[in-house]
């Protein structure tokens, strides 16, 4: 055995069966490993964004981390922007990069590069194997990372010969996760006199808090204390639709957003951050809350949220307080005519089947989706976190993988569709049971109104060379049907609502490309 | 006038005329003083490895850096594979990487980031302005870092209220460039003894040392003293072709290569690298020449090349020694029959207009180019030089904007090709005068020959599920055909020539799938 072999058997050992990969030749040793361990699923992505945005997908879904196959620092680098999204999201995740053999570094070979100094600002844990005996304790030290309360980010760094040597150790045993820690006390005593106090209350909430059993208490307490229950305005996952208790976002656009709490005295943060402007604006405050907003948390990193919250709806609902107020199943009419952001929102309020995982990655296109849907199936609702597009096709590629017998439809904005448009393949390639609606708009349109917003009128010619994307127009049937997803073109909500409703009562990849 | 503007104006000031640019919000003042200058070329890439490998093309056909525009930490991490490869070409670029507003960083509103620690491995400079008044000094000071002898990489992070805040700053003056140091006459003496020792010597060549007048001087120098010449194994640019000193590189194989040097006593480097391993072997050594080898640089970082190299001429070459040995013009047979990489080449050194420009990124496809297109017409070769694939498309779109009236010709293959094909788009939006050829051999080659040096015998599932591109096969015609660019397939060599034949005796991109 060597320390390839212990890194697959560690993760194994502890329930991490999918691997997500774009293998170099430095990480040929744990390919021959893995290619030894039929349990463990590889799943390729033809990027480093797909593999990383498709391991966000998977452990939204199953609340455990998928394994991450990298190469070297530019295949890290590669795969950043959607660890940051996870980061974001806290999903837990174990990524392992290849480098070079330990005694090779010292020659400075075309693709060294100083791989702790990029995986820093993502990861929350960095750490790199010393040798092939010392893989495995390295290997469970991640693990551990990546599983702690809420998940983190883990960058194993394995260098080439840590892999190839053989190790003396014995075969792994599953290790023991830390329990999350028992709520605080004080925080939940802080929490309920402040819900008692009549002072004007939001509480805002992220993370587990968002799944419905959290909902309904967190509902509850709302409404025995006259607060107001949201989310955060960028969550991993919301179960939400009819039946369930239903939340709105905190807005994106700081005016809205400073609107919303220009009147609430107290913030209760439950797993959230408080909400601040997503870019600073001239003028216009960081912040969203009033000066003197009080901000409470209902528990730090490390204690369990779903106690927490327990434990504060003991403190203030009581047993004979009504059940949680839940959405009746509503379906908006069919939509006929122009295909609109609208129109299609509709539409799969409608069509979609119950147990449907929605990715979002709509961006301006989605901002009406929650409205149009709060009625619809019961559902999952998984969108982009921190801001850096491109993470919505291989976002639904892990959805797919994590949860094979329910439907995804992912919502795509076509500017950042384009950002990791080879997640398409492994849509195709795992025959996964994706709907992928395209909204075709040809251009940036969020950064087209920003441009507005600063003031600079209407965009001229560099401007509009930067912001459109209409010469040449791009054809998503073409791209889709290049990567072998089965796809067609919507240009009237009849046409769409035809194309969804075949695409929701079949399995396997399909792409819409909504022309609005 | 805005500190934006003071930027521009810089860049301008200093020549810098082309921006390749993926913006986003917090960048929006900056599009908008570009959008004031319609004398700066915005050319959008619809993802940042575009951008990145665009400014790098761009560069090393113009010798000067053009700018790049980047949206925060992942904007950047997007584009660092590509950085890192233009690191390594000492490619001279300035990154300009728009960050949240100074004031906003303490919020960690969701796209927040440690851009310095992203930057510093892809970097040789890393600046962020402080405010509106110091961006003309700042940007003054990367451009000289970028200019350098010989090139860097310069990153400047530009907070949004340094952007959108006025400046009190004049309009800028071209600045004065450091010139290169002259020839260390201790370093010209010593190479030339070491020459005229009778030890049998290997000049390594890179950078502007393969430009035809650097070539024709080394060559002389390396018949008058029984030297033998070589190129480093990846470079940024060879002047090659008919009426040209053809020069080998140093093999990519890392037995081939301990093979080449194994008669070798010193070695003379010419603005190279000592020769390593791309990457390192269970039991093989990591540098590729004898252990007892001298090696000696002609010059250091910050001297002339060409000086030196002139002066090295003047020491042993004398008046009286004849010119340099040109490659004569040769044409190989016109392929027919089964379409291989040697079919590809043949047909391409056949076809190439004089002055062609190759961008090679065909990995293992492209192993044998060199051979048969020592006689073809006059042409520059750009390639790989970072190992970080998905530079071809990207490469040729910059090397296409820097040289309107050359016919630029893409070695891709199709793995790597897949890592940043949104360049197919802007090709078609710059009307490039591109033709790529795809090498569609449908797999990782390279990984799965790396596969059985491991001794890990034929790949099992997991292993030919990460290293198979089969299934299902990318259809490239309809990929081009997705973002505007004109496509065919070829399966036979009579029909590449034909599509090659065509694409050469017209203007704009084409791309031919050639099913090897």
């Amino acid at each position: 055995m060597n320390g390839a072999d212990l890194l697959c058997e560690t993760l194994l050992a502890n329930d991490i069966d999918v691997c997500f990969a774009n293998p170099g030749t430095s990480e040929m040793h744990f390919v021959a490993a893995l290619d030894r361990r039929s349990r463990m699923r590889c799943v390729l992505g033809l990027f480093e964004g797909v593999v990383t945005g498709a391991a966000d997908g998977y452990a939204r879904m199953t609340d455990k981390p998928a394994a991450t196959l990298l190469h070297l620092g530019p295949g890290l680098a590669n795969g950043l922007a959607n660890i940051h999204n996870a980061r974001r999201a806290r999903t837990p995740m174990v990524n392992v990069v290849g480098d070079h053999a330990t005694y090779h570094l010292v020659h400075d070979a075309p693709l060294t590069s100083d791989i702790e100094s990029l995986a820093r600002p993502m990861s929350h844990w960095v750490g790199r194997v010393e040798t092939s005996d010392s893989v495995g304790a390295q290997t469970e030290e991640a693990i551990r990372a990546a599983r702690s309360t809420p998940g983190q980010i883990a960058t194993l760094i394995l260098p080439a010969d840590a892999a190839w040597n053989e190790t003396s150790q014995n075969l792994p045993e599953p290790i023991e996760l830390a329990k999350p820690g028992m709520p605080d006390s004080s925080r939940i005593r802080e929490a309920a006199d402040a819900l008692r106090s009549g002072r004007r209350t939001t509480i805002i909430a992220t993370g587990l808090a968002l799944r419905s059993a959290q909902l309904e208490l967190l509902d509850r307490i709302a409404a025995r204390t006259g607060a107001r229950l949201m989310a955060q305005q960028s969550n991993g996952r919301i179960e939400r639709g009819a039946g369930r208790v239903s939340v709105d976002r905190v807005p994106y656009p700081i005016d809205q957003a400073v609107q919303t709490f220009a009147d609430t005295e107290q913030v209760i943060l439950v797993g959230a951050k408080a909400p601040v402007g997503f870019f600073a604006y001239p003028g216009k405050p960081g912040s969203m809350l009033p000066k003197d907003c009080l901000v409470l948390d209902l528990f730090a990193p490390g204690e369990d949220p779903v106690e927490s919250i327990r434990a504060l709806a003991d403190a203030v609902v009581g047993t004979d307080a009504p059940p949680a107020r839940l959405a009746p199943r509503h379906q908006p009419e069919m939509p006929t005519g122009k295909l609109t952001p609208d129109a299609v929102a509709a539409a799969v309020a409608r069509l979609m089947p119950a147990g449907t995982i929605i990715c979002d990655e709509s961006v301006s296109s989605g901002r009406d989706f929650f409205r149009t849907t709060h009625g619809a199936e019961p559902h999952d609702f998984l969108q982009l976190t921190g801001g850096a597009i491109g993470v919505g096709l291989p976002l639904a590629a892990g959805a797919a993988i994590a949860c094979p017998d329910r439907k995804v439809i992912l919502l795509q904005a076509d500017g950042s569709g384009m950002y990791t448009v080879q997640a398409l393949w492994t849509h195709a390639r795992e025959r996964l049971d994706v709907v992928t609606i395209v909204f075709s708009n040809r251009r940036y349109q969020i950064l087209l109104g920003e441009l507005k917003n600063v003031g600079a009128g209407a965009p001229g010619e560099n401007a509009s060379r930067m912001l459109n994307l209409d010469d040449p127009a791009l054809d998503w049937v073409k791209l889709a049907g290049g990567m072998g997803v089965e796809a067609a073109r919507a240009e009237t909500a009849e046409r769409f609502a035809d194309l969804l409703g075949s695409a929701c009562s079949r399995k396997g990849p399909f792409l819409i490309e909504a022309v609005i």
